[in-house]
């Protein structure tokens, strides 16, 4: 029988000897990553729309089957840039399930933030309420495409046509995922991808705008850099350094080649999660859904406190001492960020509260995803005398 | 004597093989960069205040004697957060001649740029004329230091605080210049570097806030990352996505190591340009004013029409021809590029339209000044003929 001994927590030694990531940090082998940077050193060109930059776009273009896809320095300036691009005012009606990147560019560009829920069991922005959000001071919906899958992007492209607003998405979680076989890249008037090296391809930062709109991107271009660039003239009211340089080009081009070998990867150690967590009572796995292809780059769980018998929080607490890097979602929805917000989002409210990311990508293996789920399924069993002990030593309290 | 037979402008072969860039362009040898980067790959942490950026706001702070240099991903960026952590309203007076990244900085922080002209002997802003421009609506004074020169920054911090306006600077040419000893960075409420390529400290893209006020650097640690960060606690109302990666940093590290072999090398060219230049008419070299110490990255000479014999377009046609990158200033004062804009600015357009750059940095020897020189001396030899050419084959008319 397990007892509170068995964990890191309470003075065993930790079950990994050095924190397992959340993911999906996927970088090429050193080599690689030399002969690529020899290239750059020889043609002395580092950043500024460069041979390396240019590539990434035609191989990006190519693998998503968009027409244009524009590199940026990271996804907030890409989302500052649509904004402004896009020739947004007002208000702009965004899910607060998510990180603050978003709403941050809406405030750069001079936007006002409007919040609406999410659907509990896709996790995905709730359309009816977007629908009663809608007023003459709106002028387009950022929809999100969370934790490879996605929201109903045909049902919002019909509630935007309809109410005559603009339609963009923030789709960071979602590089290489597609909806009856189209790739995230081509709904909406734009969509946003990132490059953090927290997502499945990775330049270490950076972002990407896709759009099939060839006015949008000829502006996109020009914006990109201080001093205006592009072939295609186009008539912008602002510019920004949003220059992605060769290094960064140079890894994301790596990344695009092994995205697929990735995503299996992906995908396996998701199917061990599933299988293992199903036997553990009060684990709700999300599962993308929405989707004809997903990415599986994230290992989101609900935690229900009744059934599984530890808060989220002490869970986490309890996950840390191990060395899994387990953590919130997005701490608290980011209508929780903004002062005197009015909103009142209680989807958004309980999964904050109630889910945690789990490790999964390039650095986790198969064996650690087992170790991990057996630390779950033994703190469920132990929840009493942990909770007890936790209580003794303030642990996991807030 | 010089024929237009002689130009490559009119059949020659070009006097280099190659294209001499403006400059500066410093890299570390790939050799040495590819030792940083195996550092980077073992610690397998690549972006977001790393080791090597910690370590070269360390190294930089040290070096210009300034209590907190805040690394960011580029000076655009930087520039933003600063008119926001200074909580800037309403309208921010600056020079217009300027790279537009300043204005562009102001528009996405929400301000309105108030263009001062800039004094013809020194390039740097119009102190008298930005007296004259404060009103009840102007909140800070934006000053820039060109060229490796810099302005009048005594005289300006006093009247910014007669006037009860706070002052910021554009230092992007100034890195390691030095008014009576102490190096600029310590000047008004914070001053903002550029590590673009082309200054003398480079990250490829990179900048640098730096600042003595204690609670301003602990709001810009904040608003540098999306999710927020920084040790001390701050109170922002805006966060952007300002990190700067581990390969910029590495790169910056061993730029700043090699300042004074670089600076050096610059003071030499530039000596050169000064020496060559002195026995050609109607070639005024732009000399940097009011530093104790200059790091002379920029070669920028103005010319006189009717003494040197040939435009400023013209000339820049011909040298382009002989593969040497010269170059506008800044395109027109960026006054220019502002639709409808009102500003009447006679120095700032009588400097964008005779002015040129002309290479000088690590990819330029002393052999290649001399050769530029000499093309210059003898493009002023056969103006009359190359006019009359010219004018035939509609070579530089706008």
């Amino acid at each position: 029988m397990t007892t509170t001994k068995d964990f890191a927590l309470f003075g065993a030694p930790p079950a990994f000897d050095k924190p397992i990531p959340i993911g999906q940090l996927y970088f090429p082998s050193a080599q690689r990553y030399e002969a690529a940077f020899r290239g750059i050193f020889e043609r002395q060109y580092y950043t500024e729309y460069g041979p390396l930059n240019r590539q990434l776009e035609q191989n990006l273009q190519q693998f998503l089957g968009v027409k244009h896809a524009i590199c940026v320095a990271n996804e907030t300036v890409a989302l500052m840039m649509v904004a402004n691009a896009m020739e947004l005012t007002g208000k702009v009606i965004l899910p607060a399930f998510n990180h603050i990147a978003a709403v941050q560019s809406l405030s750069w560009a001079g936007l006002e933030p409007v919040f609406c829920d999410v659907d509990p069991a896709t996790h995905q922005i709730d359309i009816d309420q977007v629908s009663k959000l809608i007023d003459q001071d709106v002028s387009a919906i950022l929809g999100v495409n969370l934790w490879g899958g996605v929201c109903d992007v045909k049902a919002l492209a019909k509630l935007a046509k309809d109410s005559g607003v603009q339609l963009y998405f923030d789709s960071a979680h979602a590089f290489g995922c597609a909806v009856d076989g189209v790739r995230i890249g081509n709904f909406g008037r734009a969509e946003v991808l990132s490059f953090h090296q927290s997502n499945i391809l990775n330049a270490t930062e950076g972002g990407c705008i896709c759009t099939n709109d060839d006015e949008l991107a000829a502006k996109l271009r020009v914006m990109r850099s201080s001093a205006g660039a592009g072939s295609v003239p186009a008539t912008v009211n602002k510019t920004v350094n949003g220059r992605m340089s060769e290094a960064q080009s140079a890894i994301a081009l790596m990344g695009l080649e092994d995205f697929s070998a990735n995503q299996r990867n992906n995908e396996i150690l998701f199917e061990l999660y599933k299988a293992q967590l199903a036997k553990i009572s009060g684990l709700r796995l999300f599962k993308p859904k929405g989707v004809s292809f997903s990415n599986y780059q994230n290992v989101v769980c609900q935690i229900s406190e009744a059934e599984f018998g530890l808060s989220r929080d002490r869970l986490i607490a309890l996950l840390k001492a191990e060395n899994v890097d387990a953590r919130p979602c997005f701490h608290l929805g980011v209508h929780r960020d903004i002062p005197h917000s009015q909103h009142q989002l209680p989807e958004t409210d309980s999964l904050s509260t109630s889910c945690i990311q789990l490790p999964i990508g390039a650095l986790v293996s198969a064996q650690s995803v087992l170790k991990i789920c057996d630390i779950l399924a033994r703190a469920h069993q132990a929840s009493t005398t942990i909770n007890a002990r936790s209580s003794q030593d303030s642990i996991g309290v807030r």
